[in-house]
C-alpha cells in the first residue's frame, strides 16, 4: 500500500516580475506528489491529462518513484491549463486564464491496487470528485485534503459532506475565514474542526502556518526567503511534504503533527526557490533534513 | 538608575466594533512604562500633559512605581488627545482626530537623576525629540526606539541621524518596508540593520513579532486570541515589556533578546484584552510569567 494523491496535472504559464515560463509542469497532484517522494514511497498517484503532456514530465514522475497505475490519458484531448501573474510582491496574483480541457470530464476511477490505500492525500479539486475518490477505498485511515474560496462559494454542501470523512484540513487563511464565516481565525478554527477534520492546519504564507490539533495550536514560522521566485504550488508542496512524513512515519501524536507541519514547510519553501516544479525535482533527503533544522532554529529559544 | 521612558501621556477616544472609550488613559510613554513596571523598577518617566490630566491616572502610574519626576505638567494647558476607531477586523483603523495640545510645544528635559540611565525607552514621538533626549543622557548603554509611517516620510534625515544611535529599533512590518523602501522582509531588515541599531524587531500583528540580531532570525507566534477589545497600545506595550525584561536581566545575548520579544509579545497580549490601559493595571507577576510560558508552548515541538 502506498500513499494515494489525487488531484489536478497542469501545464502552467507563470509570470512573475522575474521571469516567465509556459506550459511548465504544474497542478496539485504534482506538487504534492513530488514533495511526498522524498519522505517514502510509493507516492500512488491519480489524475487525467491529454496526449500533449510532455513525455519528459512523465519522466520526471517515474524518477521520483511516483506510481503513475492511476494516470489516465484522453486520447486527443488536451491536459488542463493555467496561466497565472504574479506582482511586484508575489502575495498576489491574478488569473490569467483556465483551460479545463480533459480536466472538465475528469472521473477519478481509483486503480484496485491503490483502493486499499490508508493514508490519502486530496489535492484541490471539486469536491464532487474527491467524495468519489472517497468512496472507491476501502478502508482509508487518514485523510488529508485541500479546497480553495472557489469550492467553499460554488459547492458548500458537498464540501460539507467531504469534511465529515476528512482528517485534516489544509487551507489558506483566507479561506478558513471564508469557510467558517468569521474573521478570528482561532474562532474559525473551532468552527471548522466542529465540521469534520480532528485537524486543521491553515497556511499564511510569508507568515507561516497555523496547527489546530486536540485542543492545542501550533504555530510554525514561515522561512526567511529572501527571493521567492514562483509562489505557484508551494500549498500543494507543503501538503505534499506533511502527508509525505506522516506516510513515513507512520505517527500521528499532536507532536509528530507539529514535525510535519515543518516538513511541509520546509518543502514548501523549496518550491518557490525555483519556477514550476523545479525547486522539487532534485533535492537530497539530507538537504529537506536540513531544512527542517532550519525551521526549529527559528522559532527556538534556549531555556535557562 | 533606572529605566527611561520617554515618549506621550494621552487621552484617547477609542471605539471599536464593541464598545467606545472617551478620554482614558494614552500615550506611547503610558503604556511603556506600565508595562515596564511588571519587571523591574525604577521606570523613569518623561513626558508632558495639561492641567487636564485626570489626578486618577497619576494616582494609576505611581502605584505602578513609576517615577514621574520628569512628567512636566503645562499651566492652562491641555493634554494630547487622539481619536481612532477601529473596524471589523480590527486590524484597520481610522485616526478621527489628532490635538498635539501641550505636545505641540514638548521640549524634553531629563531631570539630573535620570540622565545617567543606561538603559532607555523613546517611544514614538518626533525623532528630532528622541535626539534631544539622547543628547542629554550622560552614558546610555541599551537604547530601544519605536517610529512610525509619519516620522520616517516626514523626517527621514533627523530618524537616520537618530538610527545611528539605536540599538534596537522596534517598528512594524509596514514601517520597515518604508523605511527600507524594500518589500521583502529579510532584505529590509539587512538594509535597516546597516542604518545603526544592531537589532531589529518587527512587528506583525496578529502574526507575531521577527527579531533580527547578530545575523539571527527569530520568529516569535501571536497569541491566539479570540477576542482583541482594543488594539490601542499593543506595539508599546510590547516595547516596554521587552525593554523592561532586559533592564531587569541586564543580559543582552542573543538568546535573551528573544526571551525579551515573548515577554514583550506577552505584555502586548494582556494589553488588547481590555480597553486602554485596563489589560496593564492589575497583574501579577505570575501572570506575565504564565503568559510567557503560554507564548513558548505555542511553538514548542519535542524532539525525538
Amino acid at each position: 500500500m502506498g500513499l494515494l494523491v489525487v488531484g489536478s496535472l497542469a501545464l502552467d504559464t507563470v509570470y512573475t516580475p522575474f521571469d516567465k515560463v509556459e506550459d511548465a509542469l504544474g497542478g496539485s497532484a504534482t506538487y504534492i506528489s513530488l514533495a511526498a517522494s522524498y519522505f517514502s514511497g510509493p507516492v500512488q498517484m491519480v489524475g487525467v491529462v491529454g496526449t500533449d503532456f510532455p513525455k519528459e514530465y512523465i519522466e520526471l514522475l517515474m524518477e521520483h518513484k511516483i506510481d503513475i497505475g492511476g494516470l489516465q490519458t484522453i486520447d486527443g484531448g488536451k491536459t488542463f491549463r493555467w496561466g497565472g501573474k504574479y506582482h511586484y510582491d508575489l502575495n498576489v496574483r491574478d488569473t490569467l486564464f483556465t483551460e479545463l480541457n480533459v480536466f472538465e470530464e475528469f472521473d477519478p476511477i481509483i486503480p484496485e491496487d491503490f483502493r486499499k490505500s490508508k493514508y490519502v492525500c486530496l489535492g484541490n479539486i471539486d469536491p464532487t470528485l474527491q467524495l468519489k475518490v472517497l468512496d472507491q477505498l476501502t478502508d482509508p485511515q487518514f485523510i488529508v485534503c485541500d479546497t480553495m474560496n472557489y469550492w467553499i462559494e460554488g459547492k458548500k454542501d458537498e464540501l460539507l459532506n467531504l469534511l465529515k470523512q476528512v482528517h485534516v484540513l489544509v487551507i489558506n487563511d483566507s479561506e478558513a475565514r471564508l469557510l467558517a464565516n468569521e474573521p478570528n481565525l482561532i474562532k474559525a478554527s473551532k468552527i471548522i474542526t466542529d465540521m469534520g477534520p480532528h485537524t486543521l492546519i491553515i497556511k499564511k504564507g510569508e507568515h507561516g502556518a497555523m496547527l489546530f490539533t486536540d485542543g492545542t495550536i501550533f504555530s510554525a514560522p514561515a522561512y526567511p526567503m529572501e527571493m521567492i521566485f514562483d509562489p505557484t504550488g508551494a500549498g500543494d508542496s507543503f501538503a505534499g511534504g506533511f502527508t509525505g512524513y506522516l506516510y513515513k512515519t507512520r505517527d500521528l501524536s499532536p507532536n509528530n503533527l507539529k514535525c510535519a507541519v515543518i516538513y511541509g514547510s520546509s518543502m514548501a519553501s523549496f518550491c518557490v526557490e525555483k519556477f514550476s516544479t523545479k525547486g522539487l525535482e532534485d533535492l537530497s533527503y539530507l538537504q529537506v533534513h536540513d531544512r527542517y533544522r532550519e525551521f526549529l532554529n527559528i522559532s527556538r529559544i534556549d531555556e535557562t
